[in-house]
Order: C-alpha cells, then structure tokens, then sequence
C-alpha cells in the first residue's frame, strides 16, 4: 500500500512541476510511510525528491522506527545537541541535490524551523506550495480510508448519545465538553484525537469557534454541540444543536432554516459539480430566509486524516467535485448577543451522488 | 496581568534588536492575550510591533473573540475565500510599517502559511528566530503558572494511581492508554490536552517514543508509561517503569541505576547552574554504570504551557537555570530488542536549589 501511495506521491510531484517535497510529521507524511513521528521541536523531515530513495532526516532516539520503514529508505540522524542538525539537513540536501531545485511544502504544517534548515543546507533551492498536489494525493478516500471514517462517525454519535443523559439547565458547557470526551474514548476514538468538542451555550453558541466556559446551562439556551471522533487516524466532525428547555420561537424558526439549508447542500452534492455550488445552495436557503448576514462561515470543509481538509466548501471554489471526496456541510445562524444554530454532517461523494454519513436527527431537540 | 505580559513582550523585543515578533495560534499568542484560537487552515496571527498598537489578523467568522481582547488592538477579518487573505496581510503590514523591518518568528510554530503571507506583505522585511525572546518571556514561571502546574502533576499522579488496578498481563499498550486518558480527564485534565500517554512493554519500551500499539502485556515485560495532564493550559509530564511479574535481573539493576541517575539530576538543579550540567550529573550515573550508549537522548526539557519548551537539558547548553525555571529530569536506559527503563520527574528552580513537584515511587514496582 505504502508503495503505491509513493508512487502515485511520485506522479503528483511530477504533474505540478516540482522536484521534489519536503514534509514534517502530520498526515501526509503518515499516509506515505505509516511511520509514526510527531510534531516536536527536533525536526524529522521526509525528502522525497524525483529519481531518488526518499531521504528520512530524525533523531538518534527515534532511530528504531526505521526498522518499521514500508520501503528503502536513506536516512540521517542526529543528536540532542542542536547544534549538529544542520549537518544533517545538509547531508540529506547532497543525497538528493536539491540545491537549485523547486521544492514543495505543505503550507499548513512545514514551520521556520525546517524550512531555514533547507534554506541553508540548499541555498538556491526555491520553495513553494505544493497544497494542490498533496490535495491530489489525499482528496479522493480509498473504500479502507471510509470505512475508518464510517466508524469514527459511528463512535462519534455513540458518544454523544451516551452524554445526552448527562445534559441539563446548570451543568456547564465545560462539564459537557469532559464528559463528552470520557465517552468518545469510550466509543473507541484514539486517545490521541487532538479534536476538543466545542460546547456552547446561549449566547456562547452565536460564536462559531467558541471554546468551553464554566457557564452553566439555562432554560431558553440554545446548545451547540461539534465534536468528533478518530479512529485509525481518520476523523468525523459533527454538530447538532439543542433547546435546553422552552426557547424564543424565533430560535425554532432558524433552526428549521438551517436544517433546510443542511439538506439542500447535500442534495447538491454529485460528482462533476464545483465545491462552490455546494456552499451556493446551502447559503441560498439562509439568504431566502433573511439571515444571509448571519451565516458568517464557508459551508464546510474536507475531513479525513485532518478535520480541516480539502476540498474547502465556499461559494468560489471551482474545483470539481469526485467519487471518494470526504467534506463537511455544516450551515449555521447565529443571533450576535443571543445564540446560534449549527447542523454538520459527514458527507462522501459517490459514483451518481452523495453518501450522508451521519444519521443523527437533525430536529432541535428540546432537553 | 496580559498588559503587563505585554510590556514585557515589547522589552525583550528590543533587547533581541527585534522590530516586530509575528505569532500564530499557540501558547505565546495566548499567554500575551489570552485570547483562545487554535492553529487552522486560516491564519490568525498577532503582530506586534514597535511603537505601536498590536495588530489582529482573524478570519471573520471568530470576530466577537475580538470583544474578549484584554488591551486596545488594531485588527482585520477576512472572509472564507482564501482569495482574500493577502489583502489582509497587506493591510496589517502597511498599518505596523513592516517593510525593510526585522520581524521574528517562533521557529516551531509559525508556518510556511504565515510566512509567504507575510513575505508578501512586506517583500523588504527580514524574517528570524525569536526564539531566544520568546524564551525569556516565558521561561521563569509565576506564582499563578506554578500553581497551575502543580495541579497538573497532581493530576496525572491520580490518573495513574486509578489506572494501576487495570494494568496486568494480557491488557493491551492501546487499553492501558485508552482506560489512562479517561481517568486524565476524570482527575481534571483539560479535554484539549494534546498529550497522547505513551504506554510502550517489552521490546517496544527500548523505544523512548513509541506510540501504544495492540501488543498485549506479557510476564517479563518492562513497562514504561509516560503520561501527563493539563490544567489551565499548563502541563506535567511523568515516566514510571513497571515490571509485569518477574523479570531479568539485569532490567532491575537497569532500573536502580536510572533512579540513581534522575536523583543525580535533580539534585544538580540549582540556580546559576548551567542547564548542562544537570545533563551532565544524569548521565555521568549511567556511565559509570556501563550504560552509556544506551541513553540515547538528553536528560530533559522544560515544561509549562508546552510539552517541549526552554530550557533544554542536553550536555552542551550552558543557559544558566533560573528561579521559576521548569522542566523534566528523565534519564532512560534503553536495551535494544529487550526493554528500557525512563523516570521523569517536574522541577521548579527555587531560590537556593530545585524542588521536585512530582513524588510518585521511583522504584520499579512489579504489577
């Protein structure tokens, strides 16, 4: 398998001009090796380069995790002493010659640290972003990549089902969140999901990215709730939103919207159709409703070995949508001051249209 | 308290030769502003510089975080579609006069994203390591920060005292770490500890980073465990070895002469002491015991709203300790193929010496 995903990494390097890719521990450099390294402060960076053996840059300590390489690999270690590492970037810069090459990164993982190790070690080497390719790489999930993620759906809602019981007026939005996180564990996600559930309440619940406070519930709240599971390193990312007792109509009526909305950007989900349509289609149903202003948010964004991926759902993105993409649509109101509606569900792109992944009800549900 | 943090920030700026520092989501941004964003797709960064207000780069959708900011800034939001995210750079860097400046960076968080954004921005800026101020801003912990740690080495002593009961022969790496994060949680940790519990037996604890697999506890297997929690965003960081009944005598000398190792090196720990020479106290102990090729990392790291910080304790840094200094004493011996033993212990540099925060056995208890 490991094979393969080098070849094909190969062909995409090819495709968009580079020479080669540079990448630091997180999931690209896990999809292509299986190689368990983690982000830290000592560099481990994997090489790749056109023509070459991959070149594998880690500490002396971590040394024995060669012994797990899925293919030769060339390899350089280094000691704790920082002051030896870049005699190493420069060792792997000779193997591969990448001095005056074009070199891509992932924009969203590579750091300073690794890059001025390259700059130094490959002077007129050019650095750019090789987002596209690696998009490329990873976009399209394998029937094995959705069956990690079907069950991290599954121990996702499990989770959250099991908290249900636990959610009443005075328990705090941060009692919710660790309670939730107890039973995700308990529905099997990897202890090391980085994914904190967001658990608002009232006015809480208007902002998007809210973290968990010690604000206790209360009747006429509404309750959002985005949470997820891993499980063999592919994510879900879910939300649904609750009444805590009677609440405003007024929060009833945006609920409807925003479930409307949810369904109608999964409707137009097929294979052909640019992102954006999907985007287009669940911010229709908001604007016709009136609160065009207060969804404040792209409609969703791919979701596998990352919780944010592409293919990213907003109105512009052209890119064409096909069989094996894995995305969120996750439209949302939010009343500044007063409280929010959000409903996510997992989605993946099939042969003739779209697979929902969650089952959820997607009702507010009074608790 | 984030005022006056922020007095400081601009003090060690200047003293570095620093114009500006740029900083993304993560412990500095939230231990200047206390502001909580997490490090995503979209960039949100904080620029300071100089002689002006701090500047706020956010995407729109997290705009009323704005309302929490603990002192004036000036900010931008952009809206979801990349497209228009350099004019947002842009803005900030013509608002803080960046170009032909000297702009610093943390070399483990800030990414090629940022960067290139910011490049952009300000094609005549030079961009370099802040490393240093950064360090001493956040090295020399307070009252409050201690108190916080404290608490987090309390926790993950209770966490591991709850586990104990589920560890024996048969259990699994991945059960033991599992059933571990729950009672991290359940003690208080925060749900958004990002610290995976390695749990590693047998042949797989000669490997200082391994990550829990499926392989079952077998009599005879050394066991290490290294585990932490987070409380307010500060963190421990522990390593216990067990013995799984009986084993090789020579994993119970392995064991004493580590102890003696992490007791030579915290007793080395004083202020005005370079931090090598606590390095250099842990691993003359193993030396002398005929083991020193297998201690194959340094003798530890700080620690505080990072896992991994200043100071580092490898032989060759000569940073002298300071009160309010903290970070981890953990000496290993690891025997390829066999086993490893590591115990790691917190340290706070006092005013006279070193006080240990963590006071589980160090003995190898047989389970």
């Amino acid at each position: 398998m490991y094979s393969s995903r080098l070849n094909r990494f190969f062909q995409v390097m090819q495709q968009a001009g580079l020479d080669a890719i540079a990448l630091n521990p997180g999931p690209t450099q896990f999809y292509l090796t299986g190689m368990p390294f983690h982000l830290m402060e000592r560099p481990v960076v994997l090489l790749a380069a056109l023509g070459h053996e991959p070149f594998l840059l880690l500490p002396e300590l971590e040394a024995r995790k060669l012994e797990q390489a899925p293919y030769p690999l060339q390899a350089v270690t280094y000691s704790d002493n920082p002051a030896g590492w870049q005699a190493a970037f420069d060792r792997a810069a000779a193997a591969l010659r990448l001095d005056g090459r074009l070199v891509g990164v992932e924009p969203t993982a590579l750091r300073f640290l690794e890059l001025e190790f390259l700059r130094r070690a490959a002077p007129s080497a050019r650095f750019t972003s090789a987002e596209g390719a690696i998009a490329s790489l990873r976009m399209q999930k394998d029937p094995a990549e959705l069956e990690c993620m079907r069950k991290a759906v599954q121990a996702a809602q499990a989770a959250l089902q099991a908290t249900l019981p636990f959610i009443r007026a005075g328990v705090t939005e941060r009692q919710v969140a660790a309670e939730l996180s107890v039973q995700l564990l308990k529905a099997g996600s990897d202890a090391h999901s980085s994914f904190t559930p967001i658990v608002s309440g009232g006015p809480n619940s208007a902002n998007p990215h809210a973290t968990p406070s010690d604000r206790a519930l209360t009747p006429g709240d509404l309750l959002v709730i985005d949470w997820g599971a891993a499980v063999d390193g592919y994510y879900s990312d879910l939300t649904r939103t609750f009444a805590i007792g009677e609440v405003d109509p007024e929060y009833k009526r945006i609920a409807s919207v925003v479930r409307q909305a949810n369904e109608a950007g999964r409707t137009a989900s097929k294979p052909g159709v640019p992102a954006g349509a999907v985007d287009r289609a669940a911010r229709d149903v908001i604007a016709a409703s009136g609160y065009a202003q207060f969804f404040t948010h792209r409609t969703g964004h791919g979701l596998g070995m990352e919780v944010h991926e592409p293919p990213y759902i907003f109105a512009e993105n052209d890119l064409l949508l096909a069989p094996g993409m894995t995305y969120t649509v996750e439209p949302g109101i939010y009343l500044p001051g007063r409280g929010g509606v959000r409903i996510e569900d997992n989605v993946v792109i099939t042969e003739t249209g779209c697979e929902t992944l969650s089952d959820l009800p997607r009702e507010l549900v009074q608790l």
